[in-house]
């Protein structure tokens, strides 16, 4: 098992609200994290599509086990999301986080949301904050 | 029932995700809510704090009920959330959607999450995109 | 002269863009800063109304005149910015920046640009990374 | 001449804050551009670096020719930037747009700056609105 590997396995293993989302990781690696969700009635808003805040909340995931990655325990500090298009009950989403920017104090991802058509679902910039305690005791 | 009032009651009840976070509405206007939740176990990520995706889908949830409070069908198009303190299990949380400006096709908004404390626990701006078509079939 | 003062003046007699804005200090406090200036023909993109780069430009200048005042070197990290009117030559613009949070590592400000009749012409918002070194050696 | 190049031309020769910037161009197509610019003493805050303000201003220019590229004219409504790299006097810096989304009433582009040496100096995330009017007279 990677580092990485390790921090996903570790945060995703209490992360209550992922579960909800019934995320599912295809990859994660240092620096980045690929996962895909089903869009469920519960997540609908009062126009029958999804919450925008659930399509946030699944880069958000991406974004924290992505920055976390380094083993180093991160926190989002600013988030920028663009929402393009909407999506309905059953859609699959694939969310994918890549890594721009690793600084020692600061990080920068940005966070892709497709649709199976491959469509633009929404984009997230988010910056986090890195501080010097480690995600596993003893490893980082 | 004043127009802000309808048009929450029509989105409110058929707000699925707004439902599941326990959204309480303390009050509501044109171009503005206040809402309250607290924050519960499902809610938490890894780190035993409150997910940033939960307190960004509550502030979305005051957008979207002030953004449409006018009668037209407003949607977000960009949002950028600061976030400042964490909150955990138990914390009760407030709300507070303000209209800073609203054109004929787009609306902007603060959003402010509060603890009882009265600390800040994020800022959330928020563009809105407004169509032509009414919340509510024949008002608006 | 209270600490905001002097920082604002080491700040700006080195500032040459500042200068070059020809921005006005209007009064500057503990995490705030009111400035104005005209527009000047040098200032315009192609469509004949004000570059929104010298609408963010002045913003910024206020938010690190804010974010420097405490007297420690603060640096803009994340800003996201919202345009909601624009500016032709000769306007006066008024830019307000008012402190949201103040925290050891990081602080939050919000500046607002208006014009002579009031209206809003851009809300920024801005996060700044505050270093341990002061702005004027020995006062901090 | 391409429909993008003749739109560049059209909004360059009156773009007065650009060429203060003296912002060359590189490329432009449909939805993309890259120019460069050095950094001049007048560009610089008390700080002896950049201004957060051109660099801004210098994404601005990119996003205004990517999204006017396509003929009708597109305004800005909402940017993020991340400033990752200060950069110095003499310093040249590349600046490149990629659409990353264009619909029929708004669009959105990603713009990198990066320095000669390849390291990341802020990233911009902005949002167009797209009127119905061409940029130039009887072409769109």
């Amino acid at each position: 098992m990677t580092l990485a590997e390790k921090v996903l396995d570790r945060m995703m293993s209490r992360d209550a609200f992922s579960k909800w989302m019934g995320l599912e990781i295809e990859s994660v690696g240092a620096g980045t994290c690929k996962l895909k969700f089903v869009v469920k009635p519960e997540m609908l808003n009062g126009f029958d599509i999804i919450h925008g805040g659930v399509v946030f909340a699944a880069s958000d995931s991406a974004f924290a086990f992505a920055c976390n990655s380094h083993g180093r325990i991160a926190v989002a500090l600013d988030v920028a999301i663009t929402f393009t298009k909407s999506a309905k009950v059953g859609d699959a989403l694939y969310v994918e986080a890549t890594e721009q920017y690793l600084g020692n104090k600061t990080s920068l991802y940005e966070i892709k949301t497709l649709n199976e058509a491959g469509e633009l679902v929404a984009v997230f910039k988010g910056t986090a904050y890195r501080t010097s305690r480690p995600v596993i005791e003893g490893i980082s």
